[in-house]
């Protein structure tokens, strides 16, 4: 092990103090999912590529991190498709799973593997790895922690009101200052690519989604250069000059779509959101209808939202979701999902950025018993067992090295209190304990050494 | 989506049922280690290839999970290597990461990465993923959870015999009954290979491993379809038929080895791990001196151990672990490693055989707040939100379906308690709480709602 050894691009170690940090998070939202009565499940790290492809959009996919086929299977390699540089084809003749994308997707999957078995409406979290092959950046890694939450078989509105809680609630118990949640609905996205005689709304919203780097200048002038028509971006134009309240820009729009019903579905179920949202309670989210945003992933039908970090933080997207009709089995509207999604790792930066970890993350003590030498040991082990049975933490120092050495190893590891037991003490059957804060040191009773440490624990 | 979905082979998904199981034995195994004092860490999901290979042997390098290069790097796939037939220099000119194989060789990268901010000897805890295309069978998936504890950077035999006692708490903590605790030396089996003549330990390891599944006969049949000599069997054999004691055991094998330095300070450790863990008051393992130990992993170079699963169970080890000196800095002796891995798979199968799991994983109760109209459940939030700041359990049932529906719904998910807030109760200021149990029915004033509901929560 010579050369220089690291973790691969994108990807992290964590320390135990660092895991302390994560773990309060991640009950936290674990305690709330479970408030509103989701059950946790588990999928693979990795699928078939089958399952995972084509439901993302294709830029994504190519992001997938793939599993090179084992033993004599990639013999099967399609070196023709290399040669005429059909590098996906090429690819996928070398590997049948990939490392999850997104927790989305094995969800649909387990509830079409599991159809006769659940009950609906499926309410299930899931909080586990996603692996993405982007360049990595703040806040942007190529292995994190997804929290997912998402309800399964049931299209009501309630469902949003209800997800749109869960991250009111789960800011609120994090003590976040006000998040910005922007709203908006593919269907009227489509009716605003009808009006503009685009052939998809594809066409446009991955430069809509950019508007809050770039601005509506950006946003036109990149239109402008896709060869977009001006009749074509004027029509865009009413929608993004919209101003006002929520409900001054739903009113705007419904005047528009007299004649596309199913864009006027969308004004109306986000109308009733947002109004169904008030009632709701929101202390932590501003609820916004904005135009500009679509959400790129391509499996999104309705509703879709998306929370902003706040301003002063520029590390984008700390979660979002929508509603995907087609996902879980195709033209099955009773299957109809909808789900969002806590980007762990951007809001771990966040809370520290705030100070927003409690400071004392883990208040239990820790003792050392000091080694005075491995043939005078033999009475310690009967003690310390009796500790550890309570859960309290203790440990023996693993060989008889000098005491300084011993006592420099409780100062690093953070050691609250060392036990001494020399000869001298179990010769007066006493026993005594410093406090490595203080450096104050207490003598005991050997016979109350357990209660003692207990007290202190 | 019409084609059948599956997970990969050797893969599962986890319900909210089997979760909370393997929740009671994680936390379980977390409190002990902690009592310990072990900190925990986390590493990615995958390492270079460069970090991997080479440090478990040639056929578990095979069974690694290797990553395909994303993007333009396939183009340097060794096309040349596929005529030739050389599939893992092929392969490796496809991939420069792999899926981790265990825990201790990240924990070795991690240490050698980390060196000058850890202060040793470094105690840490590791509860991750490992991934093996192996063939699945009962109780071997492809994805399991490794659950390891390791000590680095301290070659005392105090580190085996509180690793042995790790084994002994945590199976008494989960009421296990006694496993047996088998235990060996490397320098041991390097001293029996050398009196036979054998280059290497590892010309018979694989075979001594399968003695417990093809006895001695079967071990002696083997040695000798490898063209073992005679006279090596021979030698081999006083080893095998050795009976009696650890301690007889011990003293005849000190005898063999008058002329052979490493093997005897091997036979002396193993004297003093056996004495010293006697005093550590083990109740739940049978700690066994067996010969016939070798284990596969070639980084192990002193005391190695395993626990096996109670015989009437077939289903192999559920644990082991071994002294490793190379792995983290070559030549260091101040960072020899020695760690045991718990089969936490494994455990689960036989915790639910023996019947072991605690009848009442969760005792938190849930209510349902029936949906008697999507325009009349104005009043509901402001309820339900107070309960859940109290990490009760509760939903609304999100539309005003059936109320034969709703019902229906509580009883598949297992609700405990359903809330009734009809137009009827809202005009009479009251509600009625449902006992899904027994079906029995109670009406309280609605000013009372929050604290009634926490009485039965």
């Amino acid at each position: 092990m010579s050369q220089k050894l690291n973790t691969p691009k994108g990807t992290r170690d964590f320390s135990s103090f660092e895991l302390k940090k994560r773990e309060y998070l991640l009950n936290i939202l674990k305690n709330c999912f479970k408030a509103f009565n989701f059950q946790e499940i588990q999928t693979p790290s990795f699928e078939n590529l089958t399952t995972l492809t084509g439901k993302y959009g294709d830029e994504e996919d190519n992001l997938m991190f793939k599993i090179l086929s084992s033993g004599d299977k990639i013999k099967k390699a399609d070196t023709e498709a290399l040669k005429n540089n059909k590098l996906t084809k090429f690819s996928n003749s070398l590997s049948d799973k990939a490392l999850r994308y997104d927790l989305t997707v094995p969800l649909s999957r387990f509830v079409s593997q599991n159809l006769n078995n659940l009950s609906f409406p499926f309410k299930r979290f899931q909080t586990q790895l996603v692996w993405r092959a982007e360049r990595p950046q703040r806040g942007r890694y190529r292995e994190f922690l997804q929290c997912d939450v998402d309800i399964i078989g049931e299209s009501n509105f309630l469902n949003e009101v209800e997800c749109i809680k869960i991250y009111d609630s789960v800011f609120k118990r994090l003590s976040m200052p006000i998040v910005n949640l922007r709203i908006n609905n593919r269907q009227i996205l489509d009716g605003i690519s009808q009006l503009m005689n685009l052939d998809s709304v594809n066409e446009i919203a991955p430069i809509l989604d950019k508007s809050d780097k770039i601005g509506y200048e950006g946003v036109i002038k990149k239109l402008t250069e896709k060869n977009i028509s001006d009749s074509s971006i004027n029509q865009l134009k009413f929608f993004l000059e919209l101003k006002g309240s929520n409900q001054d820009k739903i009113n705007s729009i419904r005047s528009k779509f007299t004649s596309n019903n199913i864009s006027i579905d969308g004004v109306d179920l986000l109308e009733k959101i947002i109004n169904t949202s008030q009632k709701f309670n929101l202390n932590n989210v501003n609820l916004t209808f904005d135009l500009s945003l679509a959400r790129g992933l391509s499996y999104y039908t309705g509703t879709i939202i998306e929370v902003s970090s706040p301003d002063e933080f520029n590390i984008g997207s700390i979660g979002g979701g929508g509603r995907y009709d087609n996902l879980v089995q195709e033209k099955n509207p009773r299957l109809s999902g909808f789900g969002i999604s806590f980007g762990f790792d951007r809001i771990c930066l966040l809370l520290d950025e705030l100070n927003l970890f409690p400071n004392e993350l883990d208040s239990s003590k820790s003792f050392l018993f000091l080694n005075f030498g491995l043939d005078k040991i033999d009475k310690l082990p009967v003690f310390i067992d009796k500790l550890r049975e309570k859960n309290i933490t203790c440990e023996i120092y693993p060989s008889d090295n000098k005491i300084k050495k011993q006592m420099d190893y409780a100062n690093q590891k953070g050691i609250n209190y060392v036990v001494i037991i020399g000869e001298d003490e179990f010769k007066k059957s006493i026993f005594k304990i410093k406090d490595m804060l203080n450096g104050a040191e207490s003598t005991f009773n050997l016979n109350d050494i357990v209660s003692e440490i207990e007290k202190l624990s």
